[in-house]
């Protein structure tokens, strides 16, 4: 599959999503306008809307239904876009720009950005566990456990607590690096692979592979982060670059250098893609996904 | 009833809860600790505990199984918890004491709270959809709808932008401060009560005068914590007091005046009860649990 291929599949799936995602963020005539209005703002401020092309792809793997992915696909962008919202807070990264625009405290205030960051992570596991995602309730549940567990403190909250602490210790060893990296962005990126799985009734041996695949997609996706922070183009990747060496925060760029993190980046998306040998040609595009990580821009 | 008999079952069944929450809430041995003893911090602060008393006595009024009601119960309480952490944040409230010792981010830092309230938020989830809580996915899934809908946009994160927007609006008409005091507090004590009696396997009418039970009960709740900000004292309460008049803010105290406003308790406090004519006797402590709030001091 050719790198157009994959960019056009990866175009109409987030053109699919979000007219998902606008449904699911339409407040009711009764509500609370502002908090609405914020809560849209940060989501529909598009993005590559990699996440959904994940989950999405990962359900037709399995055979699933589309509409029922694209509802599991909404929840875990709204679960990454409340991270990025309380992320960008004075208190935290104190950013000012992301994806192009201003940050949602800078476009609000900042009682409405944590708030509307509170109401979008509720909303997430709203969405999981209307029985409009799925029919069965069991299913339903499963979905909810494993974004709590990929969110939560044992996943990208902990992460990030991980990331605070980080700014502290530009000595940190690989190990930690790499610990932090898999809680605060790989666990994510596994569920969304997994919770293709999950929602299509998939079998657990189709569920691990595609959840290891997942985990190391993230890795790699981290690691490019991480040089894109080093090497990027502020204007064109859409928020400010450089802020990790000017923190001092050890990341794998730091420890290895561009090269050996290009190489260590390369690695995660060969293991990847192994995990796809299962599902033959049906995977093509996952293939690709993993293959167009290495030359990312933004 | 008597008020003692009361007091001495809300202690008992706070205990108990404690424990329980307590085991939710120990950190593994590889986890981040730091986050997890903010979090603890947060929810291991007393309190009265009156969301997982109504939770436990309402599901033994339907005759439900207590270890189940008391996760129920924490993940209930957890909720409540990041609420309180968040809304004591420096851009919201911004805080000082709570439960009478420094809030969240004093005792910490700003960034630690909003995290640590991030990961309690997410963590109520984890519990209710963990099969330890239940081992039938539909009534998990219906616990987890319940509760994000009680806390999202729709419930108390949305009254909480109501909130802050009040203050810009001390000519509030009466039908909305009612609204916000509902949605704030009231929308996760109604759901308290209904989710004992869910948890429980309760038939649909059950569960129903048990939610309205709860949300009489929380109405009843909120003015008489607009009442004590008004008259109540502050090292008593745990908490500063005054605040509603201070910022101009309209509470039923500044509209109705004390009176009109322990009149509007009372009367919810009776509405409440009437829903419990239908549980006969075994009903007596949710009874004199809404007696009971009239009269209270913090």
């Amino acid at each position: 599959m050719s790198s157009d291929d994959y960019a056009a599949a990866l175009s109409a799936v987030a053109a699919e999503f979000d007219a998902c995602l606008s449904q699911v963020l339409q407040q009711e005539p009764s509500d609370v306008p502002r908090l609405w209005e914020a809560m849209r703002y940060a989501a529909m401020a598009g993005g590559k809307r990699l996440r959904p092309f994940l989950v999405v792809t990962c359900a037709g793997v399995c055979g699933g239904d589309r509409a029922a992915a694209l509802r599991v696909a909404a929840a875990i962008e709204i679960m990454h876009t409340y991270s990025l919202v309380h992320d960008d807070l004075p208190a935290m990264d104190n950013d000012d720009m992301r994806r192009g625009r201003p940050t949602l405290h800078r476009a609000f205030d900042e009682a409405t950005a944590i708030l509307a960051g509170d109401a979008l992570l509720t909303l997430a596991f709203e969405v999981l566990s209307d029985p409009l995602t799925h029919a069965d309730g069991q299913v339903r549940s499963d979905l909810v456990l494993g974004l709590a567990l990929a969110g939560g403190p044992r996943g990208m909250a902990g992460g990030q607590m991980l990331d605070l602490e980080a700014e502290t210790k530009p000595e940190a060893e690989q190990d930690a690096v790499i610990r932090l990296e898999s809680m605060k962005t790989g666990a994510l990126f596994a569920w969304s692979c997994e919770a293709g799985a999950v929602v299509s009734g998939a079998d657990p041996q189709e569920r691990e592979k595609l959840r290891a695949f997942g985990a190391e997609f993230g890795m790699a996706f981290q690691i490019t982060d991480d040089i894109l922070d080093e090497i990027g183009d502020a204007e064109e990747v859409g928020k400010a670059v450089g802020k990790d060496s000017d923190r001092g925060k050890a990341t794998l760029v730091s420890l290895w250098g561009l090269e050996g993190a290009r190489d260590a980046a390369l690695e995660h998306a060969r293991k990847a893609v192994e995990n796809l040998d299962f599902f033959g040609e049906k995977a093509d595009l996952l293939r690709a996904s993993a293959a167009q990580l290495i030359d990312r821009r933004v």
